[in-house]
């Protein structure tokens, strides 16, 4: 089957309203719509790759109902350390045990993403891995992390995008996946699946 | 000797007037004030760490007598692959042959950043390195992202931060310091020398 490739008059619609994944997406000039899902983000899988997985997906589907016909993406971001996912802090001392958990050590991002035809059927699904090594926090340094309000909503309690980036010494793989989003493999998919027919996108006179 | 820290009132001044170096003193909530250096970036050193930390001083200690007393910030990033330094492109043609150089392989990017205390002593210097590992560039993505004029002012012809996060399939390092600034080298400077007492800064009342 070929679809209508994504282009200003159709474009695609991302399954979330995560502000980093529609930043990135405007960060690549890709013409996009963002609508939520309804996807409950506690969902379980015997491990982590399974779950960044399904829940790319169940995202996708959620939304691809009220999608028009258009290529539909969804995406989940999970943090994981010694085998232990970290979610998003519930409070303050939350927030506090997992900087802890994550002070001095390198964890792991996942990002899952999948893509939906104008059909609804799965065109790609994929996980991409990014290493993150995180400085020995001290407790001052944590406890103004906190004040600063910036982990509250954030896997894993911090943001690379934000301040929390002087506690990142390193990684070793996608920036853009720690974000939300890995860039380099979303464009790639879009491509590979005939959703984009050529990249970047050469603005024409519309 | 002790001098006042960094705050609102006793600002920072970086010696640059890059985009990319103020968003991401912004993003760090650095109080700054930006000042541009008339440093020429042409200039030689007998390899590209010592030329990183020259060029770094040296627009650091020409913003120094200007900047009133007050702490200063310079830096400087070099794009070297295959040990050929890769500067800003002059023209369509130049921007091609760079993309067409660093299609396919893993390049070095070093950015030198100095700091000198309000009376213009050098408080530290230091030259961090990313890889960075670009995909296979066809013909058309060069072309395409020519047309995007993205490539223009830029060392290497890219920007990891814009639409070129498309060919960059993994780094090794420091992400910010491929956008012109290390971050967390840049931070723990700054705390070590005395210019800032604590991080993140929590913000007193005015």
């Amino acid at each position: 089957m070929h679809y209508a490739p994504i282009s200003a008059h159709n474009r695609l619609v991302l399954a979330s309203q995560s502000p980093r994944r529609k930043r990135l997406l405007e960060q690549m000039r890709i013409p996009f719509e963002a609508v939520p899902s309804r996807v409950h983000e506690h969902a379980e899988a015997d491990n982590s790759i399974r779950l960044a997985k399904k829940l790319a997906i169940d995202k996708a589907i959620d939304v691809w109902p009220g999608s028009g016909g258009r290529w539909v993406l969804g995406a989940d971001t999970i943090v994981e350390i010694d085998e232990i996912v970290l979610g998003k802090p519930n409070d303050e001392a939350h927030a506090r045990q997992m900087l802890q958990t994550l002070s001095g050590k390198t964890h792991r991002v996942l990002t899952g993403f999948s893509l939906l035809t104008p059909e609804g059927a799965l065109a790609h699904v994929e996980v991409v891995a990014t290493d993150v090594k995180i400085k020995e926090l001290s407790q001052d340094e944590i406890k103004r992390y906190i004040q600063t309000g910036e982990p509250f909503g954030k896997a894993g309690s911090y943001a690379i995008q934000g301040i929390g980036a002087f506690m990142v010494e390193s990684i070793t793989g996608s920036y853009t996946n720690v974000v939300g989003l890995p860039v380099y493999a979303v464009i790639k998919a879009l491509l590979d699946s005939g959703a984009l027919e050529g990249y970047p996108i050469v603005s024409s006179p519309t």
